[in-house]
């Protein structure tokens, strides 16, 4: 569908969640199926792409230590497909709302005047806790989670400090975890908190390992893939718990 | 499906989303559609449950303040249910690794031997960031985002401490959002910090709030429906969004 100038389409900013594409929800499914041209990063995964065969597909990621596309060009392109067509879907790795930039795409699209509606997407944490069967926060052992990262964007500086919360969860967390750990151990946290490392989570590839604090302060060694880390009393295993290895089948097909 | 004693069908615990039915992700629903029966909190919405027809639904949902179902009562008939069904889903507002009592109903099920998958779903706080068009984290602004919860349980004592993150979501903030924004100012946040309530998110009667958190530390008055309270200058509105009645339509069908 390709509208005049003068009626610019509306964006959608759909969170495709950590790669399985049976995570899509309902209505982001519904709206990949109507978009005649769909922007996505590079974490999207080809399987999510099958939801939406008849859009154009352009690929805007930045993935850290990658080629990156500078963000300015994916506003711009943004706003210019809208003045091509109907429905533009902006398809984001996870969630949308959480380290996804979404606020100088929001930014950007309302400065041109173009209607745009946020769609939820499985955040890889929440994907990880259901994978290795982990909850976040359990009844008198952990009543608050942190989400964060680390890395730096061009004009940041790092930051230092770790939040103070029962539960925490580094996203982009390979080298930095290392950090981290080394930071938690300094501040009195116990050397054999537990820890779970999930690479690729929810993909054909996931891996996951676990290990107490004091290894992780001596690092992961080297990831491919998207690694999320996440560290508290809350990660102990339970005494009958399934081995990691059989559970949850992955990359299974809606 | 029923199957012999001998044979006990596996437990999927599944994330319903904050209430929307097309929140569901395909997978969750494509397991709703299998499900011999499912075991539902009060928080899961009617048009929810329509992804199940086939299903002998049973609430077994606690609500603070409500008439309430011991937990140790759901777990026994989740465990009896896998004898009866192949497909048994226990269906949980939001994700059900998060503020979910996931622990408890894994260990139950681990003991009597009984397989069982975690489905996740999307928390009630990234649905609140999408209704809102108000990202959790910003570059520059916000790298951190606490989930936590200050309702005390039985056994538990209250929390007092705030975690310390850049933005801070409180799940069941109705009332105990009062004293955080009190401890927050007492820590030196500073009075005009924006602040963004949402009652039935994603909901028909779905209603947005926004204040500073010097006025959340006089209350909220009384809500009705489920309530998130988020914290942070995340929260800040940008200069040409859109007013919150204009966004996001509601309670659409998939």
């Amino acid at each position: 569908m390709n509208h005049s100038t003068s009626l610019p389409g509306k964006v959608y900013l759909i969170g495709a969640g950590p790669g399985a594409q049976d995570l899509m929800t309902l209505r982001g499914a519904r709206l990949l199926a109507q978009a005649g041209v769909v922007l996505h990063d590079a974490l999207v995964t080809p399987e999510m792409l099958e939801l939406c065969p008849q859009a154009v597909k352009i690929l805007v990621g930045k993935r850290c230590g990658q080629l990156s596309t500078a963000q300015a060009f994916i506003n711009k392109q943004l706003v210019d497909q809208a003045r091509k067509h109907a429905v533009v879907v902006r398809l984001k790795g996870g969630d949308p709302m959480l380290f996804g930039r979404a606020d100088e795409e929001l930014r950007a699209l309302e400065e041109a005047g173009i209607a745009v509606e946020v769609v939820p997407g499985i955040t890889t944490a929440l994907a990880a806790a259901a994978a290795t069967q982990q909850p976040l926060t359990k009844r008198g052992v952990s009543r608050s989670v942190a989400f964060f990262t680390s890395s730096t964007a061009p004009g940041e500086t790092e930051q230092t400090a770790v939040p103070d919360c029962d539960t925490l969860v580094q996203y982009m967390g390979g080298r930095e975890a290392m950090a981290t750990a080394g930071r938690l151990l300094a501040q009195g946290w116990r050397a054999g908190t537990p820890v779970v490392v999930i690479e690729n989570c929810s993909r054909p590839e996931q891996r996951i390992v676990r290990l107490p604090l004091s290894q992780l302060a001596l690092g992961l060694g080297d990831k491919q893939g998207p690694v999320l880390v996440m560290i508290g009393e809350a990660m102990a295993m339970r005494m009958q718990q399934a081995p990691d290895a059989l559970i949850a089948p992955l990359a299974r097909r809606a």
